[in-house]
């Protein structure tokens, strides 16, 4: 597994990733809501993430990373991350696992929940005035020798979070379509080589916020759309910039990326805490309502895989997700 | 198993409950945090409830009861219940699945989305003006040969409640402690028997909002007290305004009911969504809040067992919830 140069991963990669995180990680269940299924007319598998160690996918990736690095005896002597997000934490568990030391550029206006968090699994956490600040701080460690421990422009991060998807299709029926969340595209890319793979039948799609729709625009353009600054969108672990190259290179193999507007984010990250009795943060159930889409051009008794990304919500989140009331309002046919 | 007069169940009618329910119902996992074990230097088990059928242990009793009188061959023609929560829903269930029609009076104050929950699950659903109106119609139906579905005042009730602890102790580590919520006192009665039956070493706990406290005031006077009208408290399921003499027999046999405030109620309903990555209602996590009462007194590496009862909330209860933050406050110690 190349982890510097852009060599194409295959399918065996995500399962070697498998093979080499199991003992780490927990194999996430499979949730369904039989009352949702018979409201919508088909059968809706999620892969609850939400319940992985940190609370997100995230951890995936970075224990692959690093657990691929200790057995090619190239431990670093120091890695470094700048994230105010879930990969803070993914980072900063793994590295503990590891026993590396690890330094998180965070910007100031990362929430103190977020800080925290970070720092109880180890790390040490450095404030910078800006995000762009926090990522020329990183690169000038890296310059003097440090490891990145990039969020999704590493191999070893991609075949890792691909791992969540192939433990799905290990455990559960074998769906027609598959939704992920889509950012920087880590998540993405290993669910497009797990699912050639295991499940080649099966069309993958990235789901965007119309707002943060960067993936959308590269896929339809053939060229990598970079926001110049991070889009607003409630889905707060899908504000990257820009896919990178590595990423693009199978994100062009997907079906394509959906956009889906901040109303139905809410309106799926209330219902899927109500049916599921599962935290979900607004970016884990952007695959749901992507799902909605491309099952309203279908006949019913579809089967789909649904990727919930995470569970981690701030309060402050969470009270922008319950300001309105969704749940009057049933989910019906697609 | 007696269902209409006053005769002591006792640990093995919770075991014949279980068998007999066994088939319908989910058994449901025991969650743990680490990150909390490690906070507060104790381990607490968590008997998950709020992922039973139609989200709250309330299926259990329901189910219990109706498949008692199957097996009786004393199907009622008609059921009726008077209730505006978890048990109007549990209620519906399972007269479905036995094939009984059900008559739930509710108040017309009960929420659109619980009307609605009850109606999906086949159940008429008749609005009175008041609750007390909504109890005198039961009590009509039920003079005309109709069999009421108590939410709590019944054995079969009892034992089917029970049923959740005794998985628990079936499935996870010898607790020293227990704690349920109280309301009408199912729950806590049917805990009290499977504990002596299965944790007989064990100290059995109810937990009450200070503003709902009349199962503490009873249990130290000895004699039931009743509210003249429902108590205010985030905790909608133990608004009940007394427990029953059946339920009673058993609340004597606790170890006490503790008391606890509403700032608790919400700090724990924001750190159990969050650290669990699970939907629990405020009453859920009395218990708790009222261990870590219990746990002040001992020293560190005690290991209790703790029911969550539901994780249904309406949009406007887990507005309530999440309008104040309390996630920057990590739990400690007790």
């Amino acid at each position: 597994m190349p982890m510097s140069e852009i060599e194409p991963l295959g399918p065996a990669d995500v399962r070697r990733a498998m093979d080499r995180i199991g003992g780490m990680l927990h194999r996430t269940p499979l949730l369904e809501s039989s009352l949702l299924n018979r409201w919508i007319g088909h059968r809706v598998v999620f892969k609850a993430e939400n319940l992985q160690k940190v609370g997100a996918f995230k951890a995936r990736g970075a224990a692959n990373t690093l657990l691929f690095l200790k057995e090619s005896g190239e431990v670093p002597g120091e890695v470094v991350a700048h994230s105010s997000g879930n990969h803070a934490q993914a980072a900063a568990w793994a590295c503990a696992e590891v026993g590396v030391p690890l330094t998180v550029f965070m910007p100031e206006t990362a929430s103190a929940i977020k800080q925290q968090a970070t720092r109880y699994y180890g790390a040490a956490v450095e404030l910078a005035p800006t995000r762009r600040e926090a990522v020329r701080l990183t690169a000038e460690r890296v310059e003097r020798g440090a490891f990145l421990l990039h969020p999704y422009d590493l191999d070893g991060i991609i075949a890792g979070q691909g791992t969540a998807c192939l433990e799905a299709l290990e455990d559960g029926p074998v769906p027609e379509a598959i939704f992920t969340p889509c950012g920087g595209g880590g998540l993405l890319s290993g669910t497009v080589l797990a699912a050639e793979g295991s499940a080649p039948d099966a069309v993958v799609h990235g789901v965007e916020p119309v707002s943060a729709n960067d993936a959308a625009r590269s896929y339809r353009t053939g060229r990598i759309h970079e926001f110049p600054e991070a889009p607003e969108t409630i889905a707060d672990g899908v504000q990257t910039l820009s896919v990178s190259e590595r990423t693009f290179l199978y994100i062009r193999r997907t079906a394509g990326i959906l956009e889906v507007g901040e109303p139905e984010i809410v309106y799926w990250t209330q219902w899927l805490t109500h049916l599921l009795k599962s935290t979900v943060e607004p970016t884990a159930v952007l695959g749901m309502a992507g799902a909605m889409r491309w099952l309203r051009r279908k006949p019913e008794g579809r089967t789909v895989l649904v990727i919930l990304s995470g569970g981690n919500l701030s309060a402050a989140t969470r009270a922008r997700v319950w300001e309105s009331d969704f749940l009057h309002q049933v989910p019906g046919k697609p």
